[in-house]
């Protein structure tokens, strides 16, 4: 059987902890497949690789180990509290597999530093003896990076890291290191990663797929199918206010005004997409720390009707980030590696279902985004042959 | 310039009177078309008739002038103060072509019965000099009709309505004068109209086409988006309950618990049909004087994500029933008299999309029933010519 | 130190197995008091008895063992899951205690029925070497009880128990057997319990305290301070629409109409004392078993300001019905010995503050009623030698 | 019967056209006294001036006709249509009246600005020979004040006037005058106004009451009974987070973050008295053109009960804030010429049921406030004469 590999950079995070325990957990029968979008009957025809056959390692700055991380997961009923326990023996086997992580450089980054990274991910590679590696972001989320030159041209990055001042987000860094290592990338927050020109240029020249950026969970997920209805039957959307309150790291991460700005910059965009005009209202994302990894978030959509008659629809939405997050890492590493063996190179933009901020394409809709999934999915699958000679 | 015909069944009522407000107030630039689908671009190909070549009829038990019925509506928000006013003349005239409707007989109908509604849809039509006529059902919600034998055989009904034992609803009696009168229908009601066996086969017979049924305007809309969003992402849905809060016209009728098991089912059918199996949780429709024509209805979604992961979703939907409802039977006018000229018989299941219980169809996903309706639309139109020869 | 016995009718319920494994928890340091009223320090110079005083033991038709009962409260949230396997020996030892109940008799009960419930409170009270006996009904909701004789007058009822023909809703023949045992007694269900007249009149003439009833858990707490804010301020509500959905033990009984009309009621009654008016809107109470302990409540109220400007106000109340109950079955039963101890006789309309149908009072805004509580128990205590004397 | 006069600061504003107009018509009958809190019969023994006694006048920097302000308001549903036509005359009179406000003076107030307000108002109250004056702001949100020496000492701000150099909030200076020209003062908006010491000693110096500040009129009212149920039942609030969205003047005035400021630590102040602890949550004034005089807030509130299970609370409210406050600058006006006249001297505490941030006093719970008010209410009341020595 065939083995691929899933890299996921902030591997003891709470999204990562989750995905790798519900692996463990689906695979041994101990708990279902609910969430993961790929095990619908659209995928049959496509023979995406089974969860059975992922293999975990990763990167991470933190030092946690990940039963350790687990237990605020269980406490607030994120996973059952006995799978941790269960599966302790398997935790502690992926654990032993992360590598530490970088931190961000302000002053760049050097060729020492992705040389490391690329590194850890060819020995993963070999040690697991996996068929390819899909690297998964889940980091925590930047500030929106400065427009350096060594962004935008593939050659000036290159002369920067011999430089040792390629000023880079860290993300930037590690999608670098996994395109030279051969795998493919998939941007699961909103930060840079391989979006800027400079990177997706690597992608192109090194015939790698990637995807991105920032994990569609809730939110906006509703928004992905409210908004396209307001726009089918013609009903003028006035304002749209939103307010998230989460508690979890990621929370505390977006406390930071700079991050929080990249993160409701990825947000409103998809709404200006989806109603076809910009529209009025704030949109806050408010760390509570009491909440923990519970993400709630209330929408007042004020609209006008027939004859200039004025209604709203609000909703709240109550869901732990961590549990809708892992199924959908879990779905695009199976679909990164399909993508790569099929011999996809470049953005996929089929895969905007799965985000905000869809790199390659502007569909926002979800139904729309759906359609172009399930599309690509149900041709006839390319051979690994034809997928291996462009990598 | 040809004019289309709009007889509409209960004429007097708020639906009615503010679609004919509003198709004046539009026509002479006094209104936007905001909430008419059929003005979106998607449309622009179909080369629909216009809202201003719609001439306004229709039956109403009920003799309040029309100007009267607007008061309520203008009082509430509906429509603009100033309208009722600035169209009076106008709605006088329409008013004036208004004619008595039936009241349900329990012990029958009769031959003589239907001919005259007949005779007054035929009056009409040669009065306004239309090309053709749409016949749409806004009259009061029924009771769930027993099932006859006359509904079930068109042999069989049309002896009942000689010997004057014709148990079939008052929707269908009008449904069968207006096949009879050469006139498509719309059942923008949950009432039988013309979907019994009965009737439906004569209007395959007399070679025209009808669409229904129960027009999809408040909470059923959104559910037809967020139920297939669960489907799409295999969020497991536990429970789906629902509250309505009315209080216009419809609400009274609905206090009567036979014709709100009518409305009640026709809801329900559509949720199970969206997620693919049964779903648990309460369905109320309630009669609350107070709200007059606002409705308000709370769904509260529970649903099951990765590794049993419990979370919720919950939404409050505030509108004004007529000011929803009024734009579609517009549209439905329109598309069902260019379902007419372009010669369709029997039921379009490309009208869906307006309907809570889309006849002829399967398909309750909005963003699926909106692909069908806009693909049909961007067909080259038939010529009148062949319409007109099925006639 | 004194002990006091509190005697719970359910007494395998999850609102008596949560109370009981609490105080457990609590008097050991494993839990803090939150949701114990009468912990606050308004209470601190009545000398209530401690919550270490307590000795739990009850009735209950159910056999499940308290541990099996624990075991759906910690998979849900509403117990931590370490609580019922640390207190396991506790919990035994109480269930030990626990008597078989009695089955509702339509033909009526006889005297032998009422002697067997008697006999097993003084046997707890003696075995237990209690000061006192607080029995606390937490059974099922009953059907609204028919306007029978024997609960109207004492005589007629001991007649009727001697002959077995004693037509009395169980709550009442555990009401008259607590009585007859010289117990004070607690009815927090809407059942009828001590509440008829035959009851009422001998709880005076065995000189013993009784409060009740029907819980005030959640919806009806926000009610009675939400009420109360629209009067002070002369705003005048319209309508006042509530679905309450909730999945344990109590929804599956209130499932049955019967049952449902008796809490229906008792919910009512309250809201229109609150406003002074009677006020529009439905009142659901729906079984969604999938909600499981957690109960859900949503209000919208229409409301009418000056000139006539109509605004709304809506909540969503999202609670553990037995964590919510818990803890005031606690307070009340040391308010109960209280009043028993400071020879306080029938209804003690002072608790009312606890209660959706406070008997004895007419008060049910919950500031209003939070000072009748507290101004009682900041008087100096009566001695138990009073008390003693007329119990 | 003796005349009160009502001089509003900000006298074209929303609030001031909807109290000025709501007044006209109450008097004439032709709209009912909803939302007049003095109106309830707690109120009957105070022998308050009544509403017919009210006469207007007051300052304003914009020159809006009132007919003009009231038209949004007709337009949005905060008036009835027909009220500004039918008042038109009315409400031109009080048009006149109205005299040029003062703008803020980074650079300070000089003697003659506060002389030609305190002019403006001894000339009101000669021309209309009311018995005394009460002066309410509703101006705009300033930012906070900056701690100048003349805010502090009332010596030190006489001299800065005469210097031209008093750097105080344009409320101030408002207030200032209106206790130079002997009127009561209120302070309905979260402006400094008679607050600051130099301020409120010159109102004790000259035997003056005032009551402030910060209408309660919407989230914070509803707030102030949630949050004293909470604390009655002993159960741990763990976070709240408020939203607060509004369309009007007031919310484009707070899109300045400096006002924003004033106005969320005025609300903030509040909750943390309520609930006796500080509490995490977000609270956010959204300024969303859109929404109009509407004014929308959603609160979630977390909290913790019994053996720690998490439950929640939210709720939206939806009012016009004219239609909420208008009602309480009639109250309020009317009891603050009660003081006057019953000689009352400085900041009147029983005034706090009106406020977010009441002056004087540290009760925030709405029930202790209103039995404050209503004790006050109920007394004897005092004869102007005897009020008169006071002065």
């Amino acid at each position: 059987m065939t083995r691929i590999g899933v890299w996921l950079v902030g591997a003891r995070g709470s999204v990562a902890t989750t995905a790798v325990l519900g692996a463990l957990a689906v695979r041994a029968g101990a708990a279902e497949r609910t969430g993961c979008v790929t095990e619908r009957p659209e995928f049959a025809a496509a023979d995406l690789p089974g969860l059975g056959d992922l293999v975990f390692g990763g990167h991470d700055v933190a030092g946690t180990h990940l039963a350790k991380s687990a237990e605020p997961l269980a406490r607030s009923g994120v996973v059952p509290p006995h799978l941790p326990v269960a599966f302790a023996e398997e935790l502690d086997a992926v654990d032993r597999g992360i590598r530490g992580g970088v931190e961000p450089r302000p002053e760049g980054f050097a060729r020492c530093h992705v040389d490391r990274l690329e590194r850890d991910l060819r020995e993963f590679a070999e040690r697991e003896a996996v068929e390819r590696v899909v690297v998964v972001d889940l980091s925590s989320t930047e500030p929106p990076p400065a427009q350096t030159a060594e962004l935008a041209e593939p050659d000036l990055l290159e002369a920067a890291l011999d430089a040792g001042t390629a000023r880079v987000p860290a993300s930037s860094a590690y999608a670098y290191a996994a395109l030279r290592a051969g795998c493919s990338f998939v941007e699961f927050t909103p930060n840079a990663g391989p979006r800027p020109p400079a990177l997706a240029a690597l992608a192109q020249e090194l015939g790698l797929p990637w995807a991105g950026s920032d994990g569609k969970t809730g939110e906006t997920l509703v928004k992905s199918v409210l908004a396209p209805m307001f726009a089918a039957r013609a009903l003028r959307v006035r304002s749209w206010s939103s307010t998230n309150l989460l508690g979890g790291g990621d929370g505390a991460t977006l406390a930071d005004p700079d991050s929080n700005s990249n993160k409701t910059a990825s947000k409103a965009r998809g709404l200006e997409h989806l109603l076809g005009h910009p529209v009025d209202g704030p949109l806050h994302i408010d760390y509570v720390p009491d909440l923990g990894d519970t993400k709630t978030a209330w929408d007042h959509v004020s609209f006008e009707g027939f004859l200039g008659a004025r209604m709203s629809l609000q909703f709240t939405w109550s869901g732990y980030d961590s549990a809708l997050a892992a199924p959908l890492v879990l779905d695009l590493a199976r679909l990164a590696a399909h993508a790569h063996r099929a011999g996809r190179v470049g953005v996929v933009p089929e895969l905007g279902f799965f985000f905000k901020d869809p790199a390659g394409s502007d569909a926002h809709g979800l139904m729309e985004q759906w359609r172009a999934l399930t599309d690509w999915c149900s041709e006839p699958a390319h051979g690994p042959a034809e997928g291996d000679e462009r990598r």
